[in-house]
């Protein structure tokens, strides 16, 4: 059985877009959520950088996130804040 | 009831230490996880970067995370791998 696949989508607003970044992703957080094998898709926001989100996302295995970037819903998300953001994404595994 | 708080902290080994930085971080998973109002405490690491860790940790407030940084588990591996890699810690605020 393969291991889970964590991601961190780390995402920095442009100045004064933070609020239409946040709008935008939160957008995508329910159809995610409900997808198969969707363990975790939370939108975090940095303390310290109010422009500074990240999708702390945990899946099944590479197929399901495979699955979540071909959503309409995803596809969505991708086309309107990449204009708006920095987007940083990192695909990681549980070490221990 | 105050909000968990989330902190992750990525931690970036210098060339040729990244053993010794996971040997040092995997010391302190068990006695962090034990600690009082400390929910998760996960050790990953980048698919892409085999230097590049995330330790990936909930809290119950900030009081808790405190007093973790203040034990003497924490204060030894900061020193042990401070002169090993680089270190950015974020907090976070789950927003939705």
């Amino acid at each position: 059985m393969s291991s889970p696949l964590f991601v961190l989508a780390t995402i920095i607003a442009k100045p004064n877009h933070a609020r239409q970044v946040s709008d935008a992703i939160q957008l995508v957080l329910a159809p995610s959520r409900q997808e198969e094998g969707c363990y975790r898709y939370d939108l975090l926001q940095d303390n310290s950088n109010d422009h500074r989100f990240v999708i702390q996302e945990q899946w099944q295995n590479k197929a399901a996130l495979n699955a979540h970037m071909q959503t309409a819903h995803f596809k969505a998300l991708v086309e309107s804040i990449a204009p708006l953001a920095n987007i940083d994404v990192a695909e990681l595994n549980l070490l221990a």
